[in-house]
């Protein structure tokens, strides 16, 4: 019987002869991250179990990005921690404001199509998008595996998600993904992984599938992955030539298969306060805003800022409203200031930040209050996230929040 | 008898007949500016005190910039009294997103040559860069003028400030006003009015003046006038040919006159935790940097950044060390991206983020903790001013703080 992309990247990882899904099996890991909330977790939990060495120090990756730069004192404790770890164990991959973990880990290079990688953190899940297995872990594991390089994995079902066709112009990979959130629901895809095909994501930037593969951990998936191609090749600066591994087999199993035709996909928002609440923008249409948010490691890349730049051109944010945007890296932040998106969205009236979580962990930078409406292009809008628990969150694209920018209330782009 | 520069701006705006030095007059005020931290008391009191509507809502300005973007809930609240403060009296200038209050004044041509300008901020001593007497006040005095557009003043004494000569190129305005705070004393121009002329600040752009004007009430002043010339008159846009308020007289009486010799200056730096505690920055070079914090009203304008970013061309911030970028305007943040200024900082490692007080009032983006040392362009190393009271802050010029961020510690740029 055959394999999908993820029995076949952790069979190329394990001593184990078969893979199956429901199995368990023990694999090699090949990168993990720690981001800078939990690394005094992860390093006390690492002494305690009586580690004294990293199993390999090129193989950590360490990121301040959640609470860079620190909006209170208790933040600083965390880097004095990392950099305690730092020294003493002689990482050598740091990033102390370069941007947010998740775009850094495939930007940087770290996470690789076929490798196994495991974080700190839920939205592990990204590096799919370079058909790589990554997946959050709890800082437990994370301890256990910065001392012995191996990781159990149940090797999980997979769903198999077909787009083909032509997306409208206003509709996104974010809506893609909302979509099939909304209708697999929160816990639809509960350590399964999600495999995706069809033309419609063969056309995608790796940018754009980084954008649904960030947010599959929002239907409860382990994993997501893309078959690698060209782009990610030369995304990821590999050769591909030779492997094996790119694609399920035409025999390999999948618990279920949902099928969408990108002609029939529409601009939706993710409603307060359940990420899969989904409805189109047109049935939402007219919803004051207070303020919009253009960011995070869901959709705060170049080719977001630049649809929003393009959105906002010689328009004004709607008074009353404030935009903020936050590119997902230092890289991404120099590209748009070198096209000009960022004096393009700065003219328009959008407070730039600087790259990092920023306002999607609501630590900063535009916390809301009782009553307020925010629409956002990060990943998640729980009760409380960026604010008080009154606040309500819309989940949309980078096209959605410009265009509501503008006109101050919900709208699609045009 | 003649009369000093504030005596003449305070004569053409009152009745009063002749205008000495101790003399209390009733004046006309052009323009107020109160921003986002006062502005809920402002409007308490203005409604406590009768008023039912503004002398006249042209000359009001209102700016959100200490609490932009909102980094604790409570901050919101003064949004909100603003918002409805802003509807309810007809305010037609405010500023949401758009900068540090100070820049936008006169940045934004509401502080003129010539004019007599009040905010509820003790650095509105600012706009003397534009031959404006400005000043400082509190929130019920705010609010009285908002009722009667009239402010009592007691004619403050003049020191007269005279700079002569050339700049090391390693000097900067900034550099001149810490010299003269440690020479004066932090309450040695106490409620006199100072007035900058000489060889050196006729050089000087409007920018660097304001540098100057800006920390005046650092040593107490109540004004830091410059004359007007071709540089304030193109800046501030307006036709000085026809005004005969421009300069002191001849025989205007000064209570004290000091003199500098441009080339005789050195880099300086206010140690902590007093901003009259100045030293040449040889005398604490090799001190070791935790951050370094370019921006404020003081230092964040386009030739701060580009002076940074000359330094930091091809150069990469020391480990360890945290340099913050603040522009001081969406404007200057604007000119500054499309001048590749913001790239060249990024590529050097800082964390750029949006224009406003930032890091300055310690509200967010960049606290720091017990035992840790900081070199700011800002205006107060006031104890706690940027996280705990175990902070060490350092103030110096933009200069001074690209060299100290390459380095890691404090010295001194070539």
């Amino acid at each position: 019987m055959g394999n999908t992309i993820i029995e076949k990247i952790i069979k190329k990882n394990t001593k184990a002869e078969a893979v199956a899904p429901g199995q368990i099996v023990t694999v090699n890991v090949d990168r993990v991250m720690i981001h800078d909330i939990f690394i005094p977790f992860v390093a006390e939990k690492f002494e305690e179990m009586g580690f004294t060495k990293l199993w390999d120090p090129d193989k950590v990756v360490l990121i301040y990005d959640h609470l860079v730069p620190a909006s209170a004192v208790e933040d600083i404790r965390h880097f004095k921690i990392g950099d305690a770890f730092v020294k003493k164990y002689g990482l050598k991959n740091i990033h102390r404001s370069d941007g947010i973990c998740h775009q850094l880990m495939t930007e940087c290079g770290y996470a690789k199509p076929g490798d196994i990688v495991f974080g700190t953190d839920s939205h592990t899940t990204t590096y799919g998008c370079v058909g790589c297995f990554s997946s959050g872990i709890g800082y437990t594991e994370m301890a256990a595996i910065l001392g012995t390089g191996e990781m159990w994995v149940r090797v999980p079902e997979t769903i198999k998600v077909v787009i083909d066709g032509k997306l409208p112009e206003n509709v996104s990979s974010k809506d893609i993904i909302l979509r099939l959130i909304g209708d697999l629901g929160a816990d639809g895809a509960t350590y399964k992984a999600l495999e995706f095909s069809g033309s419609t994501v063969e056309e995608m930037s790796v940018a754009s599938r980084m954008t649904i593969s960030n947010m599959a951990i929002e239907a409860g998936a382990k994993a997501a992955l893309f078959a690698s191609d060209e782009k990610t090749a030369e995304y990821s600066e590999v050769d591909l030539s030779d492997v094996d591994w790119i694609y399920g087999d035409d025999d390999a199993q999948y618990c279920r298969t949902v099928v969408y035709k990108a002609e029939d996909l529409v601009p939706v928002v993710a409603c307060p306060s359940q990420v899969d609440k989904i409805k189109p923008v047109s049935e939402v249409e007219g919803t004051s805003l207070d303020q919009v948010f253009i960011g995070s490691c869901t959709n705060g890349r170049l080719e977001d800022l630049k649809a929003a730049a393009e959105i906002l051109d010689g328009k004004k944010v709607a008074d009353y409203v404030k935009l903020i945007v936050t590119p997902a890296s230092r890289k991404i932040y120099m590209e748009a200031s070198k096209a000009g998106y960022l004096k393009t969205l700065a003219k328009a009236g959008a407070i730039i930040t600087q790259p990092g979580c920023g306002l999607c962990c609501g630590r900063a930078g535009g916390i809301l209050t009782d009553g307020e409406k925010i629409l956002a292009t990060n990943n998640r809008n729980f009760l409380g996230r960026m604010g008080t628990s009154k606040v309500e969150i819309y989940l949309g694209s980078p096209k959605t929040a410009a265009a509501s920018a503008v006109a101050g209330k919900i709208v699609a782009a045009k």
